[in-house]
């Protein structure tokens, strides 16, 4: 399930809860789109606002919904043993795989970020993907600790935050990253703008969020990539420029996704989890405005 | 309660939950000390670390063993409906006041961590001390927004990360920050190694994570800077640096408070929460050696 398109959704919110009928239809917009696989509860999923009792609904709903589409569960949390609570609840939802980011609170030295992963490695049952997000968990891998992770039993991806934009420099980021990986070990590229670069230097995932949401010009890019076509990966990607601008203007993918997502008429246009508040009237006009552009509706 | 010392307990961990025989112990050196108040389930708290249930446990024993001494509880998290839900169970608990940090994964901006405050104020119906602590929160205030929240009904105190290390730079800076908050808002410096300048430089509390294992010596520092003594609030600073020095190597108090818990035999030598690790050998020896130099057990 490592390879590919994997769209990862938002969680809509509504009056303070998870925004259930809201998840369904933004899942039902990828299920129809044949991604290769789902990312649920990632940082667009809103997993660090929901309670364990919401992250297991939207887990069990998220499964039951995806036909035949592997579902991956981000199951990050400060303390490893709620770490832990949260693996067995996603595994017991049907995930297919678990998304671990090393979210810190107090500032996290190497060693224990390789003692959360060989805890978690040891008790799942299911395969493990590595979270590498140093915006939102601060905590910043080193190759080497990448390559001592991934050799660990269950480790299959590492979801890397990005890649320099120019592509020989990107090219060896992802082969000196590849150097220190078993062969099994697969790496994805988030940061949606960076995705055509990453892809180009050898990524084998796509970990979307735009995908999430628009997963038929994000499935332009992942198959072109898997056909080698590097020219129509160049092109669908030089195509998306205006929403990478717009991930960019608003610090991320996150806000300007929820706006989306409620100008589809999918969600509430409020739909971000307190304290995070909506866009003004005046941004909410400009995502609109790429929406319809780049015929994304 | 919001003057002299307020001691911060640390919550110590056994077998991957609260020890709160080991947290009784260690506040039980508080109350015998006669501190001013006590900060539960702060950073050294292990807040981040712990559930709801856990969290509301620990602070119904602070206050249940606390006697007259007042209890202000951290009710952080990411989402502000779970800070709500916290503040609920420590006020069912009989917390005196509520520690609030803006918690952050997704970056937050200004009107957002506002909104927060305003909100959190709006529901308590006891006083709220804002927790100013970019290291673990990843949000840094300006002066403008302190003095937003500070006038916002209920906003008692702002427990500040520290001052610049020069005398005059500190007091400027403690000014700066008094000119913007309406007069009965008190100011309380945390960051123990700054206390004493924080102290001297006009801030009325000292938020204690050395105050909260040590409480004798911190207590010599806020009753000398309360007496105007401040050749006595230097000296007892300067006689304590080894200690500063120690947490400045080890990224701050919580890691070195942890291991002295254990050392005086009031915790386990582990008992930090999963996945931080404790100090080595060689590591706990030093804690070892200044302790016993400065006469602190």
């Amino acid at each position: 399930m490592f390879k590919g398109l994997s769209a990862f959704p938002l969680t809509p919110f509504i009056d303070g809860s998870p925004d259930e009928k809201g998840f369904l239809r933004i899942l039902r917009r990828l299920t129809e789109a044949k991604v290769d696989s789902l990312g649920v509860l990632g940082s667009t999923g809103s997993y660090a606002y929901m309670t364990r009792e919401q992250r297991g609904r939207i887990a069990r709903l998220a499964v039951e919904n995806a036909g035949n589409i592997p579902v991956m569960v981000c199951v990050g949390a400060v303390s490893t043993d709620e770490v832990l609570r949260l693996a067995d609840d996603a595994q017991a939802a049907g995930a297919g795989a678990l998304l671990l980011p090393p979210v810190s609170y107090q500032a996290l030295h190497d060693d224990e970020v390789y003692g959360l992963f060989e805890t978690v490695a040891r008790h799942a049952s299911v395969p493990l993907c590595v979270y590498d997000n140093p915006g939102t968990t601060h905590f910043t891998f080193s190759d080497e600790l990448h390559g001592k992770i991934a050799a660990l039993p269950g480790v299959h991806s590492i979801k890397i935050p990005g890649v320099p934009a120019d592509a020989e420099a990107a090219s060896a980021r992802v082969r000196n990253l590849r150097n220190r990986l078993p062969s099994d070990v697969t790496i994805g590229i988030s940061g949606d703008s960076s995705a055509a670069t990453g892809l180009i230097a050898g990524c084998e995932v796509w970990y979307s969020v735009c995908g999430g949401l628009f997963p038929a010009v994000a499935k332009k890019i992942t198959e072109a990539a898997a056909a080698g076509d590097h020219t129509a990966v160049r092109a669908q990607n030089e195509r998306l420029s205006p929403l990478w601008a717009l991930f960019g203007q608003h610090g991320g993918s996150f806000r300007v996704i929820s706006a989306a997502a409620g100008l589809l008429g999918l969600t509430d246009v409020n739909c971000l989890p307190r304290p995070l508040l909506p866009l003004r009237a005046d941004q909410l006009n400009e995502v609109r405005r790429v929406i319809s552009d780049l015929e994304l509706a």
